[in-house]
Parts: C-alpha cells; structure tokens; sequence
C-alpha cells in the first residue's frame, strides 16, 4: 500500500501461547495505527524467554518502520522484557531514577515494601524514553524505533495514547466490509478480476462458520487501502459480481 | 518443560493482523495439543505475501518438532498458503488428482463451474500427504513436520482431530491457576522463591483489568508443568503466600 509505514507487533507471555489467556491488545493496536497511516505486517506471540525475544527483537526492528510490544514489564519473576530489550540492543538494563522514586513514594505511603523483585519495573535499557501516562505510574518506553509497553490491556491503551505522539504517520489507511451469502469458489474468479483491476486495493477473503459470531453471512470481503473512493468503487463492484449470481450482499 | 515436543503456529491473513477478522485457532491449537505433551512455543501472524510465509515456515520448521499453518487453502486470489509452503521446500505445487475429482463431482453436482481459481484447492506441494476429514471436501496436508490446515475454525478443528494420528506425543501438560486480589509487586518475591523451589514447574503471572472477563480478582497466576503433584502443591504454596500477606486468593 502507498505511503503508509510498517509495523511489528511482539505480544510477550508463555500463557498467551498456550490459550489460558487470550491477547486483547493486538487487535486494539492494529485498529488504533491504522488511521495514522501506520500497517501491522507482522506479530509474534512468544514466550518469556530472554533469547526468543532479543532474537524477535532483533529481526523485526531492522525490518518494520516501528515495533511494538506488550507484557513483561511488570515486577514478577517472568518479567523479563526490559532486560531482553536491553540485550538485544547490546545495553545496560539500567534504573531510571526519577520512574524509581515515583514508584518507592507510592508504595511507602501505600506502606508495602519496595522489593529487589518489584524495583526492576523502574529499570529499562540504557538511551530508552520513558513514556508516561497519567494513570500508571511504570511508564512504557522507547527505544530507537521499538516500543514498549504493558500486556494489562487498560494500561497498553493509555501508553499507546502517549506513543502516538512519538510516530510519523503515513497516509491513513481505509476499509470497508461486504458480507455475501455465497461460496469462495463460487465466486473467486469474478474477485480475481476485481483485485487484478485495483491493484492499490487489496480485498481479502474470509468465510465464515454457520455459527460465527461475526457474521452471518458465509463471507466476508475486506477491501482496504488509502483510496476511500476506489474502496467504495470497488466493494460495488464485489456487490454487483454477487448480485450478478444471484447471490444475497450487502455493505457492513 | 521436560519430556515434551514442541510446536510453532503460523496464522495466515492480512486481516488476522489488522483485527477486522480476530484468530479463533490457536487457543484450540495449543489446548488440544497440551495433553499430548506437545507445548505452542511460538506463533506468527503474517500476511497473505509468499515470501513472508516461505521465511516463516522455513525458520519455525527447523526449529520446533511441529509447524502448524492455518489458513489461505480456500479458492480465492489471496489463498496462497500451498504455493508459499512449496516454496520454502523448494518443491512444485501439484495437482493431487483424487482430490481434484472429488471436488470437480461436488461442484458440478450443485451446477457450479470448477474455475481454474477454484482448482488450486486441489494443489499441494510434491511428497505432501493429505489429512482428509469426513466433513470436508478439501482435506489439510502434511509436509514433512508441516501441517496445514483450513482458517475456517470448524474445519480447522476437524483436520487437527484427524492430524493428531501423525504426531507423536510427550509427557501430558497439566496446568492450575490461582486467582488472588493482590498487587504482583507485594507478591513478586514470594512467588519468585516459590518459582525457585519448582524448577520444572512453570509459573506465569497475569494482572487483570477491572473489567476483566477473565477474573474477578487482581491477578492470576497460571502453574504448569508435567507433574500434577507438583502442580498441586505448587498452587497450595502460591495460595499460603497470598493468605500469609492477607490477600484473598482461590484456586481456579
């Protein structure tokens, strides 16, 4: 797609991997960057092991305008994400000293110790910028084009806010939905033809189970791009090839 | 974890990642294969491009006993998993012509051309070995230690039923949770010494929002691992530590 920028996310967690909790954050990002011109090419779920993610890391960011991760940076033993950063930038894991005396200030007056364990949320790689938000007090943070923030789905939201500020943004980027009560190879050739006509447009094919809980249609097509108009011309095309086989579609 | 095989998932399509269309397949995924001691150690999510499903099948089938892949085997322009996956082994795409005819019958039973688009579900790359379920007319395939099946989730989980006779299995994983309303930073150091203890164990910590809907209480923390003695009195020690502080905790 023209003019937009690229993105990676890296969602971080042994138990996003195994299905016991599921991710709420990918598709939030996705959604929220999208009309700033900024497309999410690529996500890895991986597990809280230092290796995995330097080597994540360290592929996506010479690969993708931005990367993004999620989890990790809190103050339990599986929290490793800040030195696994660190690591794959080959820098200290270091405190940062004013995030440090917020966080020993609010548990004081809470009157809960400030442990070893809990004090490496107030560390993050040497050269990082910290990103704050108004309602937690660990920030997120950049380093060069990767940043990092929380898996607890309210916080991401709120750094993800503050990040915004930190991106350049590309064209913004559309989509519109048809749903239609026909088969995919019923009507693959006809939708060949319109995805060969719009070659800036791309058109995805998505069937759906009879109890879906997105439609209730058998598919849906996904026409996006940073043309509004030629969105909008090319979901009537899919309308009128449907129509066409006499087959129920409407716009969603 | 010991005595267990390991497996990748790669989700393949453009809106997986944009969030439009959100994944239903790897939690089914990771909790069929839990009990049959084969652990998901990574997913990727990428988009509908050839190369980027070449890298990633050729990185994460030498890296992990099992690659599964899902999606892209339908009729349409965007459905190019079985070019990609001949692709990264370096193989022809071919025609397999038993499922050919059985598709061909299908369609012209219901009067519906057989397109040239529509007969690429008939392809698989040379030496694949396909997985036919009862239910569906195009069946998954095996390559080597891939195996690819539908997006759909209803027939993806039909053809991961019938793909459990070609694997072979490990030490069954068990995994308790323990849900608690305490801070993770007043918990941390316990729960690392508890960790600690417990070296084949695995013990995640997940902090929730208000409004979850996961939880009613602050955090969970998911025990895992193959001995379910151990898992048991794992949990039994992370529920002493929370009620020792004076936290609510309940096993779950």
């Amino acid at each position: 797609m023209q003019n937009t920028l690229t993105a990676a996310v890296i969602l971080i967690g042994n138990e996003l991997l195994s299905g016991s909790i599921e991710d709420q954050n990918l598709a939030h990002i996705a959604k929220t960057l999208e009309p700033k011109g900024i497309r999410v090419r690529e996500t890895r779920i991986i597990p809280d092991i230092e290796q995995e993610i330097v080597d994540a890391v360290n592929a996506l960011r010479s690969k993708y305008d931005y990367v993004f991760t999620t989890g990790g940076i809190g103050p339990t033993h599986d929290d490793i994400t800040s030195d696994s950063i660190a690591a794959a930038f080959g820098v200290e894991n270091v405190v940062q000293q004013e995030v440090f005396d917020v966080i020993n200030a609010y548990l004081t007056s809470k009157g809960v110790e400030f442990t070893p364990a809990a004090q490496r949320m107030a560390y993050a790689p040497e050269g990082a910028e910290m990103i704050k938000t108004d309602q937690s007090i660990v920030p997120g943070y950049r380093k060069d084009n990767v940043f990092v923030m929380a898996g607890v789905p309210r916080i991401m939201r709120m750094m993800l806010d503050d990040i915004l500020n930190y991106l350049q943004t590309g064209v913004a980027i559309y989509n519109q939905s048809v749903h239609a009560n026909v088969g995919e190879g019923e009507i693959a050739a006809a939708l060949e033809a319109i995805q060969t006509q719009h070659p800036n447009i791309d058109i995805g094919s998505y069937p759906q189970d009879k109890d879906s809980t997105i439609s209730n249609y058998r598919v849906i097509f996904v026409v996006k791009g940073t043309d509004e108009s030629e969105i909008a011309s090319t979901c009537d095309e899919i309308l009128t090839a449907c129509h066409a086989g006499g087959y129920e579609a409407v716009m969603s």
